[in-house]
């Protein structure tokens, strides 16, 4: 048997303990072991639950503990749960978590303090949820060269957009619902901002180019822009709004976004709906592949946090290499991407075409005070200099 | 370095070929050390390619040459490529296979030899190309239940159904197109007759259900009868026409079926065109997943293999357990399956209404000479007692 600790009893944290015991015959089966859960962390008490027997206020009580091996971090953010896991891994335990904020941080750091214990931090939970990308990446795609990730990986926001797109709603009402259905937190900044998303995008470019990748040099935007009118044009041009994360090779390095794009029907992330994220992925020879499942929620999150249990429980004396090095990897400068730009402006139609050349103007009915249109392929810094040139700007939407 | 040897110089040997080369540097970062083709078994000679100094006609060479550790077989068919992976894993040799001929007939056979002689045995590239199914399944839903799996894992017939979907043509002229584009073979009947599809789900169902499943014993139908009349049903319901693979956890078993199924916009894989596969997957824990890909190609395939090598690599001396017995499995009879159908009879409205009770008609213009309707949900065995009674029935394809 083997014995794990869970750090933190919030909603993944208890999804594991429910996840364990639901599949515990075969999970057991496929880890060679059975796994049992001996201690779980958390400040509160549970008196009405049958966890409470378990639960511990001090997670040195954990680290002191030899029996346990294998020690989960659901607890979210960066600190204490930096200083606990560290702590776990100085004692020669295994931890997986779920934590993007700790794995876009300190990610490096915690892989190569596992590697020198020969133990391993694993995270497939903290980017995508169930959907298993990291493995993914770590093993499956090691034939490729990764030349494109790009993900729908915040679910609260896609849900948004997608109601937007589906109701004709508009942001503000659609963040109300989100957050009445509890899709959306009371506090919704780390969504609808994109700082969410910012972080998995760093992780995954962080794995695919094998440095650290800092999450504050991403480019953010977030969708708190986004309208009913956007979404009107969108759909005029067949096309639907999505929170894209998306990380590019370029010549001479790595080039890494989040921002609203437009995409039309024939992408494979454009019937990604509803509360649903999707990572499409280019390699050099295995072309465009795509790992679509739920993104948040209890139970396939926690389905994944355990798949890192049962992962280390077979690999209890080895450390399964992470390719991520401490070394920063600078991003080239996100203007560099070329896309074409969808763009609204107070200018007329006469003053577009003389900034930005040949374009194609959408018209929305009854929309008539403002002029829509979607630039040929350019640079992000080209788009810029035209549009200061054209004045009037009222919205941009990249276009993929 | 790693020697290794290919089996079979065509498309996806010398894709593997290829692979190695194009990617030489990062496969060796990650293998831990380069990989180097020693041999590469043919019965042909390439007198104008550079591997013909590595060439070899007598699969003994390899077998006698402790130096190869690593053997890819990428011959198709079962004869001789058993005989030939037999002796390579009794000579101590990790073998990885894209054939999924070899895989659905002898893999629990292989993965006991493998196992027996401390060695691996791998078939990634054998289902779904260069999509990584088969160790998502191994590795990485390890903490769940697989309660359905339902694949689009035949690219030729997908691309045939996509373009009958948007051109409106006929069977007989979409599979000449896709004979002269080089997507259909000379000999299209594995294909069109879902034979190639009945091997991949064969194989999927016997890794989810950790026993030997007989592709024999799966119910099987083509494309082979689907019509432009039965694709403007489709499209007068807003759905599309796939040739599924599925397997489902029922009560007391499993069930597997392939066949023509008539999608809705919502269903994951609707979207999932031309060549591209997609297998769709639901865990009880995990909910629903997809992992979508190029199914088949030269790069996309020798990409899943090459994995394997890298796998195999790390894993020189230790088995990963993969759970598929040789104790075969007795599937539950498909007619248990539930569904609606949709049916084309030359029977009037108030005939179908008598046999079938409450339905759903469905008109497509200019189609007067026949009545098509959708079915409320009821197993297959229900739907057969009511087409008897019915009579006339023209075609029936299930609906998801």
């Amino acid at each position: 048997m083997i014995q794990i600790a869970v750090m933190g009893y919030g909603t993944i944290g208890s999804g594991v303990v429910e996840v364990l015991e639901i599949n515990r015959d075969s999970i057991a089966r496929r880890a060679g072991e059975e796994i049992a859960v001996k201690y779980v962390l958390d400040l509160r008490d549970f008196p009405d639950d049958p966890i409470q027997k378990k639960i511990v206020h001090d997670y040195q009580e954990i680290v002191k503990d030899p029996q346990v091996r294998i020690v989960v971090e659901t607890m979210g953010g960066v600190e204490p749960a930096y200083t606990f896991v560290r702590a776990m891994l100085q004692a020669g335990k295994h931890v997986t978590t779920s934590n993007k904020a700790l794995v876009a941080e300190k990610g490096a750091e915690l892989i190569a303090l596992a590697r020198e214990k020969n133990v391993n931090f694993m995270f497939e939970a903290s980017v995508g949820g169930g959907i298993p990308i990291i493995r993914s990446l770590n093993s499956c795609l090691t034939a490729d060269e990764v030349e494109e990730i790009t993900g729908i990986v915040n679910g609260t926001t896609n849900y948004m957009l997608t109601r937007m797109s589906e109701e004709g709603m508009e942001f503000g009402d659609v963040l109300r619902e989100a957050q009445a259905k509890g899709y959306a937190e009371k506090d919704p900044t780390a969504d609808v901002k994109g700082y969410d998303a910012c972080r998995k995008i760093a992780i995954l470019t962080s794995l695919v180019c094998r440095q650290q990748v800092d999450f504050e040099d991403i480019h953010t935007e977030g969708i708190t822009n986004i309208s009913a009118v956007d979404i009107r044009y969108a759909k005029a041009m067949g096309r639907r709004i999505k929170l894209l994360a998306a990380s590019r090779k370029v010549e001479d390095g790595y080039v890494a976004l989040v921002a609203p794009c437009m995409l039309d029907a024939s992408h494979p992330l454009y019937n990604v709906n509803d509360v649903f994220n999707a990572i499409f992925v280019h390699g050099n020879v295995l072309g465009d592949a795509m790992f679509y499942g739920s993104g948040a929620g209890k139970l396939p999150t926690a389905s994944a946090v355990v798949a890192d249990v049962v992962e280390m429980a077979k690999h209890l004396d080895v450390n399964i290499a992470v390719d991520w090095s401490l070394g920063k990897l600078e991003l080239v400068d996100h203007r560099r991407l070329r896309s074409r730009f969808f763009v609204r402006t107070a200018a007329d139609r006469d003053a577009v075409g003389q900034a930005f050349g040949t374009v194609e103007f959408v018209t929305v009915e009854g929309i008539t005070d403002e002029c829509g249109f979607l630039t040929q392929e350019m640079s992000g810094t080209e788009y810029e200099e035209r549009a200061e040139k054209l004045g009037g700007i009222l919205q941009m939407i990249r276009v993929q």
